[in-house]
């Protein structure tokens, strides 16, 4: 199962607050010569660039706030934390705009009005933080449910308007809170997994790429689905065909049960989740390839350095791990992880075969990636080349000042 | 009509060499210390890294030669040319082997396999050089016509033998060499088009994501196709339906035709060659929709800078434009000509609709790519987001030593 981490820091507990802004927000003063990246488009303020007075210490986090200039010239509208390195994250800079319910679901509706041209069916990511001018919120949609996190102290304080905005604009049969993510401890927010609205009898189907998997979205659950890999699993599932796979950090089969439904011969996943490969027996029992997969419980690296003592080969060889590199100075040993994953995949695949390997790691380059994969390769003895480098799916949108949240990095090798 | 670089450097005449290889190749020497990169599967050895003997310098550009190291060991059989900065190309680590017919045959086949587990129907890139085992070689197979690209003294030399190994592989209609690269001065080689084996009537279909396109391949229309933006096409033309686009630098059509089979409702095809805009209107016609197609004779940023003067808007405009930087130190204006295209073809992007724009040059990081179009959005007054960031086509694989053979950047942008 892959455990990514989400952009941005954390505030302490949600303080709910359902009134729109009054006309006169609190305001919070950028330090001399330290608004530029903000009047250029970046949608943060660092915590070092604000004037930290009494006043702004003792804010609530996540409390609505008016960004001004050292010169007093009002910038943009933003949610505060004091407690975070990314102090401010600026929600509109329409000075007159009011935070409400109905300003949530605006910036709900434009970003259904672009996944709506993206895809035919209701499965994506709805709302990817900054992106789509939410910042620090994640909406994933799985038909009739919703899963948010919030995932910065504004968006915590923020929940109630939200779940109201969504439940207007998309009547779901539930919503649910997955505010499990390690970024909120950051804001100084708890871990939690909470039914918000509705109710859920069960894994919930995901339609992705034409295939119906499962996904668990129940209290207590904490899973949900990673719909950044859309466009791998497709390009993997179509060279898969008449090919034998395995799927290293499945979770609940998105790579492996796709390779299955287009024609590969065999799937192989390997979880450490009991429940992600339950998940992934169920779905491919109703779509009728319950007879060509295989589910091994085991950590991933343990699950490679077995088979390559029994030999085994696979057409196709999937690793999607953890995100190996958290922080910056987890860099080198990240690093390490990724050679080591490649260095046991490769020797897996036939001849002639397909390697895909991931990282989900904000502090790991793309040259970084790509070079520790090939020392990786070569460390195996084995020759390849480079067919795709991917990212996430268009549902997870780039803000343009927010190079790192372009997160996922993903590499297709094909292998002599 | 897009005109990208293609990796390496040139030699003088083709002095036609259809002999296997001798066991007694002559021999070139790496200096001391400038084996290692080569051993650890580099495939070149640049001219300073050479002991370049009055022999060396003497030798045929382009011919065949067996690499030892300062201390005498052999390392690879390559080709040579005294005159390039890349000196010698490697062909193969097996020093037994000969490089006949047979030899470039069992490479064209491997390069087969691959583009026969990614594509259903034969109109590809067979061989895209260093990445495909065949250093300087590009092979484009359209259909039953193959386009042949030598871009390096040591390809231009086996020449023959290609042709004659893909006469044994694929028995074409027709073979056309297309050796108009600049490239090949670099190497020391003319520029020329020719029609090496059998007959060409007229323009070849070229069938890409389900649309059937026209190429010109006869002699003296130096075109061709560019496979490489195949993945790039397909989502755009996806986003496209329902809405009108405008395809700048667009040849014979490969975004906007693809569009308007889609569902697009009209596209407007602006290039500076009137046969690629003829090329376009007839395939068109044959798809039954030359009813929405417009097409402009222009040059790209007159287009452009008319278009914005007349209040002209798209729901998607497609920038696909000759390289900006072809070299190191055509950065700098490179980098400004991409911003200049972002901010032009930003500005005619209708509210909600997408802007798509690439770079095919070698010299512009995809970081900076990204700056520059960030920066050319904000000057035109407009926000957005990243959706994808894609590279070529997989049947443009990328040699792992070789990062620059990863010459195409693309970004499609979400316009507010």
């Amino acid at each position: 199962m892959r455990k990514c981490p989400i952009l941005g820091p954390p505030p302490p507990f949600g303080i709910v607050m359902t009134e729109p802004n009054s006309p006169s927000l609190p305001e919070i003063r950028l330090l001399a010569g330290h608004s530029k990246r903000l009047r250029q488009g970046h949608p943060w303020v660092f915590s070092n660039e604000i004037a930290m007075t009494p006043e702004a210490k003792a804010m609530t986090p996540g409390a609505l706030v008016t960004l001004r200039d050292a010169g007093d010239e009002p910038l943009a509208i933003a949610t505060f934390n004091p407690h975070s390195l990314i102090a401010a994250r600026v929600l509109d800079r329409d000075l007159g705009a009011s935070i409400t319910k109905e300003w949530v679901f605006v910036r709900l509706q434009r970003a259904l009005r672009l996944r709506d041209t993206l895809f035919d069916q209701p499965y994506y990511r709805l709302v990817h933080g900054e992106a789509d001018g939410l910042p620090g919120l994640v909406v994933d949609r799985l038909g009739d449910v919703i899963a948010v996190q919030a995932n910065s102290a504004g968006m915590d304080l923020l929940t109630p308007l939200i779940l109201d905005a969504i439940e207007n604009l998309l009547a779901p049969r539930a919503i649910v809170l997955i505010n499990d993510a390690p970024v909120r401890l950051l804001e100084g927010l708890t871990q939690e997994t909470a039914l918000a609205r509705g109710q859920i009898d069960g894994p919930v189907p995901v339609i992705e790429n034409g295939f119906s998997y499962l996904a668990d979205l129940q209290e207590g659950q904490k899973t949900g689905w990673f719909f950044d890999q859309r466009p791998n699993r497709a390009f993997v599932a179509d060279l898969a065909r008449g090919r034998s796979v395995l799927d290293v950090y499945s979770y609940a089969g998105g790579f492996g049960l796709l390779a299955l439904a287009r024609g590969a011969t065999s799937a192989t996943l390997v979880d450490r989740s009991d429940q992600g490969l339950l998940l992934a027996q169920q779905a491919a029992a109703t779509a009728g390839l319950g007879g060509a997969l295989t589910t091994h419980k085991a950590e991933g690296f343990a699950y490679l350095e077995q088979a390559e003592h029994e030999g085994k080969r696979f057409g196709v060889v999937v690793c999607d791990p953890p995100a190996f590199a958290k922080t910056r100075k987890d860099q080198a040993s990240g690093a390490k992880g990724y050679r080591k994953v490649a260095r046991l995949a490769a020797a897996l695949v036939e001849p002639g075969g397909f390697l895909f390997v991931a990282s989900c790691s904000h502090h790991m380059p793309i040259d970084r990636f790509q070079d520790e994969t090939a020392h990786g390769i070569a460390q195996a003895g084995r020759t390849g080349r480079i067919l795709r480098s991917g990212g996430a799916g268009p549902d997870h949108p780039v803000h343009p000042d927010l190079a790192e949240s372009a997160y996922l990095k993903t590499l297709t090798w094909a292998i002599d």
